[in-house]
């Protein structure tokens, strides 16, 4: 088999976990954060600056490539690893998120969802069998299960959607082909533990090669989220991958990793970067605030980035004033940098022992932004 | 004297000469083509890239630092070298070209120009002293002297404006300060002939370590434009670099060097790349074109750019339908690089005693797009 998962160091104190997931295209470190290239592309950033910013595993998103260019054509030219030019590892989701989220554009039956293209309004149908069959096409190392996404606090409706879920789990399973793509079930089951705990005993006994949560971020409170993640991965498998989809911040990769997750993608570095937003040591600060106006020093002193090593505040707000694109390639470079490194440190700390230390005196400084957990895809 | 214009090779059939301009930031080839960074930064490039595309020397535009962020933030942050983190050689020109193309937002006299700010309607005034203490502030190692651009067929005009021009560039030369910057003169005269040589008689009398042609891809034809510079450049003295300004296109580069020109800047590469049209040895195309779509060879082949490298036209034409700043990133990279490239070959050729050969090869398969010499600045 393509892919193997090691489990290098278990954390004494939490659950916590440093390993090494092999794909046909490289080994992914463990835990990771993936950086999220939507349209086959990490916004502004450079395949090569990825390499350099050591990113092991992107992320693509079905829906987006489904409609434009189109899976054929990404098929004919190769597979989406030629297309964007990473040979590096790169998961795709089932499109379902993207599509769920397309309120009054889409229409839910058992069989599937029939939505109307964001772009020209077209009708189209994503089935389990055709998300897997599209990402067959896109060709991506770690492939996804087609799920159903409910408002996390809806109690019927998740039910409902739950069952959903695990049938599609299944065919997707059976719908697979390719056997050089490993396919993760999704566990779902909003704010309900019991659901969550009934999702993952459920998918577990489908055998996947790893398996994601899905359904958080997306409105309920990070107690509630922590809650979830506490229901749940002490009953998926050890050895395998758990990948928690769409999130997060740099708290989040603490709390999350504490609680057994292996694998992040967030939009939140590259998202955040191009509204003049950097993450720091400190917390966030905005670089269009006029206090950086004439300042000399770089967005954090020590950082390795190319926009610290080289630029200064001042210069960054302006570029970012004058709506010139370095100003939001050099503050994305800045933001995939500290959540690519802070990650590589947080594995270090496992693989030391020191995690719990680490973790707390990074969060001892680290002001976060008050917010709900919000899914920022 | 920190300046040094050395002649290597003087082309035996036409004016075309390879030299070196040295400058306190390092060597410039010559002929070399400047890539135009507006704002001081190269639109949508890297100081690392332009390193490594082998641009020698970049703009800057004294108007637009002036306005934002001030020229006096920039030289408390170190000058513009440090401030976009250029460690080469840089030109800045003296305002005057923009603030004479705010028609209607300026007011001409003797002694300068009143003119409003384009991004909050503030009132400045621009005199010779005042170009010259700006430059002085940014620091560039190439400065311009402040002259007035007429429109190039109105001769009442342009004996007016070459009068003020004059007398601008004595007072400019007498303002200088720094002896670390090469101050140049500025031959006006529109499209006539007489008050061009004229302008190059008395600049000459100056004596400036360099001088420019300015005034001209305004609005005359190419053969107008190619008139004034047989008219300009044999009364200019050879061991001084001479820099057309605003052009141009990659047939006006063979056409300015068989004419004596040693110095161009155009924002035409990284203008029309961010429009998605690409500049190859059989003329420009455009990316944005169906007949792209599903193209898997790159932009020209055999390309040594990052972009013609590692991409497909059908990746690029994704990333610009889709809008996402990496397609506009390798465009520019390719652009850059396939002007950066030909002068570099510009260069060998007049060397190698080939350079009338290497013009008619290039000029036989180039198409070029039929067009008025316009500036695009």
């Amino acid at each position: 088999m393509a892919f193997k998962c090691t489990l290098v160091k278990m954390d004494p104190h939490t659950r916590a976990r440093a390993g090494l997931f092999s794909t046909p295209h490289g080994e992914v470190p463990m835990p990771a954060f993936a950086p999220v290239g939507t349209q086959a592309t990490v916004k502004a950033t450079s395949p090569h600056e990825l390499r350099e910013l050591g990113a092991s595993l992107i992320l693509a998103n079905t829906y987006h490539l489904y409609l434009r260019p189109g899976a054929d054509l990404i098929a004919r030219l190769g597979g989406v690893h030629r297309f964007m030019a990473w040979d590096g590892p790169i998961l795709t989701d089932s499109g379902g998120f993207q599509v769920f989220s397309l309120a009054g554009l889409r229409r839910i039956d058992d069989d599937g969802v029939t939505f109307r293209s964001h772009i020209d309004g077209s009708e189209h149908r994503l089935t389990p069998e055709k998300a897997i069959a599209i990402q067959e096409q896109l060709g991506a190392d770690i492939v996804m299960a087609f799920d159903e996404c409910a408002e996390p606090h809806d109690r019927a409706y998740n039910e409902a959607a739950l069952a959903r879920t695990h049938a599609w789990a299944e065919r997707c399973r059976a719908a697979q082909t390719r056997h050089d793509q490993a396919l993760f079930g999704i566990v779902q089951g909003g704010i309900f533990s019991d659901l969550r705990q009934e999702s993952a005993r459920f998918l577990t006994g489908l055998d996947f090669p790893g398996y994601a949560i899905g359904g958080l971020s997306v409105g309920e409170t990070k107690a509630e989220m922590h809650a979830m993640l506490e229901a749940t991965t002490p009953l998926l498998p050890a050895d395998r991958p758990r990948y928690l989809m769409g999130v997060g911040s740099p708290e989040d990769l603490f709390e999350g990793v504490a609680r057994g997750i292996d694998l992040f993608d967030c939009v939140l570095p590259t998202r955040i970067a191009r509204n003049g937003a950097v993450l720091t040591r400190r917390g966030r600060l905005n670089l269009r605030n006029a206090q950086h106006a004439d300042a000399p020093h770089p967005i954090e002193e020590g950082c390795a980035c190319y926009a610290c090593q080289h630029f200064s505040r001042a210069y960054l707000r302006h570029l970012i004033a004058a709506k010139e694109i370095l100003g939001l390639r050099l503050t994305t470079i800045h933001n995939l940098h500290f959540m690519l490194d802070l990650m590589r440190q947080i594995r270090a700390s496992i693989l030391d022992g020191a995690f719990v230390a680490f973790k707390d005196e990074f969060l001892a400084s680290y002001r976060s932004v008050p917010e709900k957990a919000v899914t920022q895809r």
